[in-house]
Parts: structure tokens; sequence; C-alpha cells
């Protein structure tokens, strides 16, 4: 007797981009830039940091993945006041 | 009088990609994962955090630029004992 049936679930990757807003201080970039200058590096212009997050997730789609990771970004990963963030699915294992 | 040449200069762009190496603690990965599931996510399996740094630099080819990247990851941005790095252009900018 069959007592569940065996729904189709997959475990994706995606990549978390959490950056600053335009315009937004970034003083760990801006640090690193005068780390590297007093290194010798002349020729290094600026540099920014961002965040990433690699999150491995099950779910029954693809797009149902993406409305979860979203709403993971507003609740707790992004600050919306400062942050944009972009989702980008790691190749193969989609 | 011409006094000097104008070498031709690109400003170009390039990710550097800060990971932890296999099997180093990650524990900014492991506090998110234990926040999304508190928060209800029960269906994250692992989260991992990566740094990013967006580097500007100007020379006069992409192999130059990629030696002296490779350098400063080296001197200052990535540990060697516990990270590994990697290098990735951002398109439209080389």
């Amino acid at each position: 007797m069959l007592l569940f049936s065996i729904k189709s679930i997959l475990i994706m990757i995606a990549d978390i981009y959490i950056e600053l807003k335009e315009g937004v201080a970034d003083p760990e970039g801006e640090s690193t830039l005068k780390a590297l200058r007093l290194l010798g590096y002349k020729r290094v212009k600026k540099v920014s940091s961002i965040k990433v997050f690699r999150i491995e997730i099950d779910a029954k789609s693809k797009e149902e993945a993406e409305k979860e990771l979203r709403e993971m970004c507003e609740r707790l990963l992004a600050n919306p006041v400062i942050h944009k963030y972009r989702i980008s699915w790691v190749d193969g294992n989609v």
C-alpha cells in the first residue's frame, strides 16, 4: 500500500550578492584601497566590498526557491536602507 | 614638440572572490543558517559566506593586471592558510 507519493525535490545552490547602494560609504573598501596603495599598488583606483552568501536550498522549482530567497534577503540578509541584492544561480546545480 | 608618447592605459574591473578552504570553520555562514532556520526557512541546507572585493585597476594589459591582482591577494587580501581566491573579470570593462 502506497502511503505517500514521492515528490521531486531539487537541491539548488544560489549566490546572494549583497552590495552597498550608490552613495553609501564603504569603509571596508576604502581602508583596503589605502592599504593596497601603501603597499605600492598605485594603479588601483577603487575598491568596493561585496558580501556573498552561498545558499543550498531544497525546493520543487526554481521560481519557488527564488521567491523564498528574496524573502530571506528582505527579512534578514540585506538592509534595504543601504543594500541592494541580487540572486545568481550556481551553474550545474539547478 | 612631442615630449612624451601617450600609452594606451585601460581601466579594468575585477572581482576577487575570497573563499574559505574546505574544512575551515565558517562561523558567519553557520550563524546565518541558524538565524534563517529560526525564521522558519527549514529548507535551507547550508550557508557559506564569501567575501568579494571589486577592484578598479589601470593597466596596459589584462595579463599585467592579473599578475598584480594575484600579488595583492597573496600579500594582503587573502590568508593562504585558510582562504582560496579567484579573480573574475567584470564584463564590458576589459
